[in-house]
């Protein structure tokens, strides 16, 4: 058994853990707190975001089920491992709203730093795969990512809905911001495209997304 | 566009959310909880439980890293997606701590009737792909199954390891127990086992986990 191989998979995964504390603009669908130790909740529950965890989970979900809604055919087990790490730099980068053009003039430094750390726990052969994941994810070129990335705009605008756009209200995001992001959909699905676009301008026309 | 079928899908993929208020017995690895609405923190922070989702998403990683130390060969896509339903369950049933005697002996019939109601939410052929994942897992015989098996024991004893314990010792669980829990490990991986049982002899000779 190599242990020292091992233990560095192992110091990997630890550090992912920490996806778990890194919390989203985006709400999940129902409010509950965690529980106190002693079983006991919270006083005053309040509409909970997700974290970058959570929200890795639904994309690996949202691949699994939608894969055959991608315009090209695609590896759904690379794509999967794609979307559990695409957020994993943002343990040292932190996460940058995507509608914050300030912050996202700084974010490929702060995530390049973040990633050579990160990614260098893992053994030298699984640090080149989930690196170079990492890396096509960023670029955005290949069929898997233009459908990570398709998914990684569905599963949000899907929350903000469920929740009648309450963080776009938040942020004071208007329905031509959101269109323009929802836009990059079609780049890895037609269909999933099309039907966003119906949602999204249903809630335009609910006045939930002011125009 | 078949827009039913689509919205069968969604269904179930939102249905999935609830996985992130379902929280379990087991801690993260640090205590962050999520921010209010106005940016500020909970004014008392508190050991923080893991949920479904947060699990799920370990597990499916943890499958992807580790895959190389299953005893026979798997089919790593088939176990992620596995790993990512294991649980979808408790969204009916709950969460039933595994050292729960009492809980347990209703869990199979509480479980069975969730997966009727929760898979029947996705179109016909992935009802029957993802719900045949589940069954397989629950019947623990196939190389996935035992693999998904001691990923779903390797995560948790890891976390509790890292917190020194602290959910054993919430529920008094002694070091026969958990050996025991261990045991199934083996038959997913000899080589995780081996090393999992190094560090819970460790744990019981620093007195974290009593004899």
């Amino acid at each position: 058994m190599n242990i020292p191989k091992l233990e560095s998979s192992l110091a990997f995964l630890m550090e992912a853990d920490r996806l778990k504390n890194l919390y989203r603009q985006t709400y999940t669908s129902t409010d509950d707190l965690p529980p106190m130790p002693d079983g006991s909740n919270v006083s005053k529950p309040y509409p909970r975001r997700e974290n970058d965890a959570e929200h890795s989970f639904s994309l690996a979900l949202f691949t699994a089920v939608l894969a055959e809604y991608s315009n090209e055919p695609i590896d759904v087990l690379k794509t999967m491992k794609m979307v559990l790490v695409h957020d994993i730099v943002e343990i040292d980068a932190g996460d940058t709203y995507c509608y914050d053009m300030a912050g996202n003039s700084t974010k490929a430094a702060r995530e390049k730093a973040a990633a050579d750390r990160i990614f260098a726990l893992l053994p030298p052969e699984q640090e080149k795969e989930f690196r170079g994941l990492w890396e096509e994810f960023e670029t955005g070129e290949t069929a898997e990512a233009k459908f990570s990335a398709a998914m990684d705009r569905v599963q949000p605008f899907l929350l903000n809905l469920h929740r009648n756009g309450i963080s776009w209200k938040e942020h004071g995001v208007r329905f031509d911001q959101v269109e323009k992001r929802a836009s990059r959909i079609a780049a890895g699905s037609e269909t999933l495209h099309s039907y966003i676009m119906e949602k999204l301008l249903d809630a335009r026309d609910r006045g939930i997304l002011p125009d």
